[in-house]
């Protein structure tokens, strides 16, 4: 007889299968014991009872939990006052004729029936491969499956080819550490593990490819964040030979709307096209490049209103005074102005001043710095309503945005605006092509490769910090997703980008020499964007650690703890690739 | 108006289209002038005549190959007499309003109207991104991609899940040398890149996962091989939990059988299932463990109608005599018969001894040692018809066997008995479990984690080489194409297994400490195979050369020669990760 799925038993009612799996449950009522048995599909009730032969009774006392069994046996309809309707199986039973115990089991080391965000990660991670027996992570390691395949053929169905480009290969200009591959063959020599395929798509459209993909690993040796997978993550890469902006920004919207539902068919996009905003408006509506849209409580601009129109020094002082109005925010308690001051202060804000609205004029807070003119006026020009919280930082507008979006997002949080359900994604676009870097030199604002503006014509004449680039960024509920762009494809352009910043052309040829040449040889034009595909599907299915989106992941700390990788070598395969450790210091 | 590709131009005839691509060829006929513009889906002839404009005359003359332009035109139908039944766009030709140059072109390195096999092969690494804009590299990208996915489609349908197993891991027991990532953040320790994703996958079975697949790199520094493509190559890696040997064939049997016309429609698989061979039988009969079935010439053993028979002491003093009949191969030359007699002696044989049937008695070669009654005899016991040859090696059975598999394989070539539309899979079963290594010891036969046939059992009980493996290779057209087995899922007989070979229990539990422990707690049978992608691709699109089935491959040396990796790092990327370069002695 052949095995079926558990899920598939409810199909054979009153007829022999043949099953296996694992015990996750036994319930022992003496005359009666409930065997649960678990596979990939689903839980399944066995029942041993005073019927049975005295053999079956006798393996019934030996098993314990994550035993494997093989069982042949009848699947019965449940009576009516025992169906479960939490189970794809509630409704039947499994009347053994044969036990055959395939595998026994110690006890594991911790519960499988509960989703394992209790337990002391370290722990789940050393026995990963009992932790993803649980229905939770099983349910991640299926659905990641799908979604990518579906991503593939949505790709492919639109004309893309997928091209598998090199894992040893060497360094890329992404900005953080490689990781290294010692050569054997050639001692002394190096290669390093893509940090993304970027300079070989851009080959690859050299190459005549007119529309390329990869679900690509990227290898990016840094130090461990949250957001990120250690070591290696991995993003869905494309990019378009010829392209129009809307066919870089259309192709990310359909497949999104196409493939999302294979995930998660309960939430929605709320917007399609995905809005567009720019990087400058962002930061001053949402006080962040990456705003989260599902909600509004949109920055607003006191400076006019309020400086230089009352006896507080620090809003006349400041460069700007801006705030959010918290519609009936006048309920909030001391500790959650409290928790929403440290945050404001946390990304640099002196303090954050606030009041609320009470029969018709301001009330608590500040309202005692403020004319009772001043307040109607700011009552009457801003709309205000009877139990509404403002909130205000007065400082540098750089400083007022970045902490208001800090509050914002706070504030959305604690005022529970962001549905999970809602995908709300959106385009931040016109990213300076220059920006001063935290040293306060001038520096790349993101991809060197990206086209700037105005072409070859805007670097020659333009103050470098006026350029903005064909550079754009998906975000979806306040989370970066992809960066993308039009890339820059002219060879002189490209080296008048890095001459600006005091780079040689000498210098752009040793580090980006095949592309450099490859562009003296017919370039097309060409841009794409890059996915994250882990951030992605933790969205998608609500998880809030990335590590469970991988079967086998890094620990936070960059540690396989299960295979107990990084480990020490022998000392002669260091020999064989010319290499000795440094003694610590 | 937008873009359209040049496959789709003849969709348009008398209408504006808009199209663009690489100048593949000028040919200037003084009033007429013909580009051929190029892009990934073909060729197209845009036509320059009195009638264009002085612009575009003008234009067309400065334009080089390889230039890439955008070109608005209108598309003819061509005067019958010019049409050109070689391209998909040869009953019709643009006349354009506006060339538009995106891009200019330097000379490139070299023609690229050839399938690039006649030129030298590091230039057209270094120069890759021109090199894969030929026909041929086209066709093989595009059809890799759509093999792949047509893989992955039919492994989902069939209930297989694609599970990424880590890229940085510990080693792995494949018996190949690791390429090393030392880590930055745990100094003196190291990562290494996976040979195989043999234990996650098997970890994923205990894991609960039923039916697991991945498109796996694998990464193994050996010294270059002509198979296979040096650092990293690809595998169809798939697992079964509680499978039947049946399923396991039959997967491989269905996923080929429905995939391969993606690639090869022109290709057939002569016998579905694929045919199942011993391994004793594959050596006694094909003189190999990967036979070419596409033609017979099996090996005939002669040792009883001919040993002690004659005067001839070659074939008396050897332990066998083996041979075979080449039916009509009389007249095979003499520089032939060399050709096929160091063929022989490469694989050890002392020689070759052959005769010819010629007026239904022997004639040449050893004839002259054999009585005439001896002759009639072979003629009748072996059926033998005029103008056969027949090769002898006379030897151990080992030698005989080897050294006339070798033959074969060559009268398999002179006789064009090779037909490269014939997919002739077999399985080969059977293998012993241990054998005595080239150093004389005992050691596994393939794979340490395969299942011995009678398990624990045979281990205690049995002669270790009398034991059969459940291991299967699978061969296509003479090449070893996969390898899988049924595994060895129990801890004890796993210990076992090494014991025998002299290993303790602890370091079973030190190289292989997670599967080791995994399988305490309730591990399903399982098995799979891996099938090597990189050589089923060549075999289905009839190349040679397996650098080319790979986008950017790595040189037969081990080297990306357009990256120009492995390459110097500087001392600080070392020091980061703790290490020092060992001085040259």
């Amino acid at each position: 007889m052949a095995r079926i799925l558990i899920s598939e038993t409810s199909q054979h009612i009153n007829q022999k299968v043949l099953i296996a799996g694992w015990v996750h449950n036994v319930r022992d009522h003496g005359q009666l014991t409930f065997l649960d048995l678990r596979d990939s599909s689903g839980l399944l009730q066995i029942v041993i009872n005073d019927q049975s032969s005295a053999d079956l009774k006798e393996i019934v006392k030996k098993i314990g939990k994550e035993w494997v069994l093989e069982i042949e046996g009848t699947v019965l309809k449940r009576d009516p006052q025992t169906i479960n309707q939490d189970l794809i199986t509630g409704e039947i039973e499994v009347s053994p004729q044969t036990i055959n115990i395939l595998s026994e089991s110690l006890t594991p080391p911790f519960p499988l029936d509960s989703d394992g965000s209790e337990l002391d990660e370290a722990l789940r991670l050393k026995y990963r491969y009992l932790d993803i027996r649980r229905p939770r992570l099983q349910n991640i390691i299926e659905k990641k499956h799908k979604f990518i395949l579906a991503i593939r053929n949505w790709l492919d169905q639109q004309g893309f080819t997928e091209v598998i480009t090199p894992l040893l290969t060497s360094t890329s200009p992404e900005g953080a550490r490689d990781f290294l591959v010692p050569s054997r063959i050639h001692q002394g020599k190096f290669f390093v593990l893509p940090q993304a395929p970027q300079q070989f798509k851009q080959l690859l459209m050299v190459g005549g490819i007119n529309k390329y993909f990869q679900i690509a690993p990227c290898a990016r040796d840094e130090d461990p964040r949250a957001d990120r997978h250690a070591g290696i993550f991995y993003q869905i890469d494309i990019e378009i030979a010829f392209p129009t902006i809307e066919e870089i920004f259309t192709t990310a919207e359909q497949l999104m709307k196409d493939t999302y539902q294979t995930v998660a068919p309960q939430k929605h996009i709320p917007h399609l096209p995905f809005p567009r905003i720019s990087y400058q408006d962002a930061l001053n509506k949402y006080g962040s490049d990456k705003p989260d849209l599902r909600f509004a409580l949109e920055l607003v601009d006191f400076t006019q209103i309020l400086k230089n129109q009352s006896e507080f020094n620090i809003f006349n002082q400041s460069a700007v005074i801006k705030g959010i109005i918290v519609p009936q925010g006048a309920a909030f308690s001391k500790s959650q102005i409290e928790a929403l001051e440290e945050t404001a202060k946390s990304k640099g804000a002196q303090g954050l001043a606030y009041t609320r609205v009470k029969n018709k004029l301001l009330d608590s807070g500040i309202a005692r710095f403020l004319s009772e003119t001043l307040q109607k006026k700011l009552i009457q020009e801003m709309s205000l309503k009877e139990g509404d919280l403002l909130l205000f930082v007065a400082d540098q507008l750089s400083v007022a945005n970045k902490s208001l979006g800090q509050v914002r997002n706070l504030l959305g949080d604690m005022l529970k605006l962001k549905d999970k359900n809602e995908l709300y994604f959106c385009w931040v676009t016109g990213f300076p092509f220059y920006e001063i870097n935290d040293e306060g030199k001038l520096d790349f604002g993101h991809n060197p490769f990206s086209m700037p503006k105005g072409g070859r014509q805007a670097l020659d004449s333009q103050d470098p910090l006026s350029i903005e680039s064909y550079q754009y960024d998906l975000v979806l509920n306040g989370y970066e997703l992809a960066s993308g762009s039009i890339r820059n494809h002219e060879p002189e352009t490209l080296v008048k980008a890095f001459e600006i910043l005091g780079y040689s052309q000498d210098m752009v040829i040793k580090k980006f020499g095949a592309m450099y040449t490859a562009f003296q040889y017919g370039a097309p034009p060409h841009g794409g964007w890059a996915i994250g595909l882990d951030r992605l599907l933790m969205l998608l299915l609500d998880e809030d650690n990335i590590r469970d989106v991988y079967a086998f992941p890094l620990s936070s700390n960059g540690v396989d703890l299960m295979m107990g990788a990084p480990s020490v070598v022998d000392k002669t395969q260091l020999d064989d690739v010319g290499l000795s450790l440094k003694k610590s210091s």
